[in-house]
């Protein structure tokens, strides 16, 4: 019989857990034989000692089969998914979403809401008028079925055991651990189903992996896992040193995400997306990288992706003719400059600072119970390695109230920014691809 | 304010934490505030990462005054304690407390019954008929004034914490981390409130401390809390490789013990409770450790030590006549005798075996719940270094019942013996003394 603190034990001595050992820890925590102070103890453990390849494919399979999963087999074609570690300004899915759905590949994408900065997907969707994103399985099934694409909040007893886990990591400091992290993703990702993945690991000021060599260490650990699944998936480590485009706030972000679909936007958010797209049709088996990316490019530039958009929007029940007419999207009734104060090239953003200086003004949610302000949030008009003068704007900020919040945002982005008299490097965009 | 989830971040990335934050840890642990999945991961990041000198000087005293401390101070003279980590065949309190209680040093001692092999020295002491262990506070410091010396069992609300965190850890496997194990012996002695303590801490095949350099780090660990907390203290490093004297079982070893306060008994029980003696007259300023050592051995011999010890039955309700006529203490009603089936020097014993082969007999126990025979154990003729012919006995055991309970004891006991044609080098005993 196995008991859980020989187990605990076991780890904490740097051994390697059998399979048996740890499906008895997933089962036994979601169905509460085993108590909180048992788990906890597990997982700071797991913190210091880590876990194998074979031990963290294992965990991540029990975990994603805690509960119910979506079974996409009906739907004829290759199900591709994506997922990003977070990071501001991170719209991709909104444009990635729609343009590999225009080049055929299925796209049932389940999406949480989460806390953050700003809103999730989720949230960004329904500041279009009228979006709905709860539907049924139904539905859901049938409109990736005919449109190939629907996004939907998460239904469902989906991966109940990252749910516990998480809410325990939460309040543990067992949150930073490549193994936890990693089978919190792909078990949640694995129960969604589909054939492939391609999986944006963000690193810098503005992500959770401050380090290059960690964001790839989690990239490999994830491939690896859905590899072991029978998955297909390829990972990319990108930067978030500078936020991902202008837009920070949720109908900000649908804005730049339909000046993107439309063959423009911001530089760094198309070159992503395009990479994105490239990795998730190449999974499918569209051809090799650069032939998918040229593809995805031309599907831009010819508005099929934005056109997919509004097919999405219209399917649940939005309006459709926001891609047309951006303006019908809320934006917060007032708004303020911030203005520099000196001369010379911004070197730096503390992008985690702009994160927070969106949510002061209402983009996001701290607690599950916040309300979120659709409307609000921020414009960047300079980012890292522009050219500044005295008195030119550095970003535009939105709010629906003109007190506090409006002063603390607009402290908070001032100090984000750092200037000196040399134009800093050039910085990449996207560092390496794992597959 | 200091949030839980800080103070295990801390702690988990190596940092040393503060006073203020070590109290709000205890506190908050023992008034309920703080979850057992915030201190179980808490305690796991211990482990890993230890404690600094004044980490752990702090906690043990925020640990001691989590609950009621008994005040000696109102009793005139030096009181001292000493305190074992616990190992096979220690009835080293039986013997020591009325040895130096019989030379002017105060024993005012709390002890618990606790889980084990045999029971402890609360166990022991109520094998002699009419004993009793429960005394009341006045009681307890009267006799400690009239006679010198009171042993009595744990009451009131003595170190909370320690109960509390020591339930938690045994269920969390965070046992095995030294200033975890050091605050929680030492914040009981802190509270118990004598002046002086000596530490005995055992090392070898039947301690919790398997090698010596770790033995001699939590030695050296809680002599520095004690003298943190202005206590004079020195402590022991002794062999646990070999049961301590011959008898294991309560009142068996009660016999052992009367034999050695009469200036008789085994050579390494006299020489360790002659040892233990010596410092804790030493502390109390009466010499130089050689000095006290013949003072000790002095009153072994000439009887004034049994005779305190024939005072402190008396005065707790016992039958004092047992010390002159130590047939009138119970022994189990069937003996059995293990034979050696070859012959040959013992090369060495698994002396944790020969505590279960004990426990076995019911001398021991294992949950709180378990009833101890303490008429049962097992007196050894044979140990490591001794000759043995093919026939001799080895050792005698004693159980209420002659059934599987006897079967099982002889064959642990049988398998703890390991012989060698030549004879070994003798073991020290004394490792070193830490002051």
């Amino acid at each position: 019989m196995i008991r859980m603190p020989d187990v605990i034990t076991k780890k904490k001595n740097g051994k390697k857990l059998t399979n048996e050992e740890i499906d008895f820890v997933v089962r036994g925590y979601v169905e509460g034989q085993i108590p909180d102070y048992q788990m906890s103890a597990f997982l700071m453990a797991v913190c210091f000692c880590g876990m194998t390849k074979a031990e963290v494919s294992h965990l991540t399979k029990a975990m994603a089969a805690s509960g119910d999963q979506v079974d996409l087999r009906t739907i004829p074609g290759f199900k591709a998914d994506k997922h990003s570690t977070g990071g501001v300004g991170d719209k991709t899915t909104l444009i990635v979403a729609p343009l590999v759905a225009s080049l055929g590949v299925k796209v049932a994408k389940m999406s949480g809401r989460g806390l953050g900065h700003t809103g999730g997907t989720i949230d960004k969707l329904e500041s279009i008028p009228g979006f709905s994103t709860a539907l049924s399985t139904d539905r859901f099934m049938k409109q990736v079925r005919e449109i190939g694409i629907a996004i939907a909040g998460q239904t469902g007893n989906l991966v109940p055991a990252d749910k516990k886990m998480y809410a325990l990591r939460d309040v543990t400091s067992t949150v930073d651990s490549i193994p936890l992290i990693a089978s919190s993703i792909m078990s949640k990702k694995l129960a969604a189903g589909s054939n492939g993945i391609v999986l944006d690991v963000k690193c810098g000021s503005g992500a959770f992996m401050k380090d290059r060599k960690s964001a790839v260490e989690l990239a490999r650990v994830m491939v690896d896992i859905g590899k072991a699944a029978g998955r297909k998936v390829s990972a990319l480590v990108t930067d978030m040193d500078v936020p991902l485009g202008y837009a920070v706030g949720n109908s900000l972000e649908v804005l730049e995400a339909i000046e993107t679909l439309s063959g423009r936007g911001p530089e760094d958010l198309r070159a992503l997306c395009l990479e994105l797209a490239a990795h998730m049709l190449s999974l499918a088996g569209q051809g090799s990288v650069d032939e998918c990316r040229a593809r995805a490019a031309e599907a831009l530039d010819n508005k099929t992706a934005l056109e997919t958009f509004g097919k999405l929007i219209a399917a649940q029940g939005g309006d459709a003719s926001v891609i047309k007419d951006p303006k019908k999207l809320p934006v917060a009734k007032f708004s303020k400059k911030l203005v520099s104060d000196v001369s010379g090239y911004v070197r730096r953003m503390d992008t985690e600072q702009v994160g927070i200086a969106a949510s002061l003004l209402g983009a996001g949610r701290m607690t599950k119970e916040d309300v979120i302000d659709l409307g609000a949030g921020l414009v960047l008009q300079k980012k890292t390695g522009d050219r500044v003068e005295k008195g030119e704007t550095l970003a535009v900020l939105y709010a629906s109230e003109q007190g506090e919040r409006m002063a603390a945002a607009l402290d908070c982005l001032r100090k984000a920014y750092h200037f000196s008299e040399k134009k800093p490097k050039n910085q990449k965009l996207i560092y390496e691809s794992v597959e």
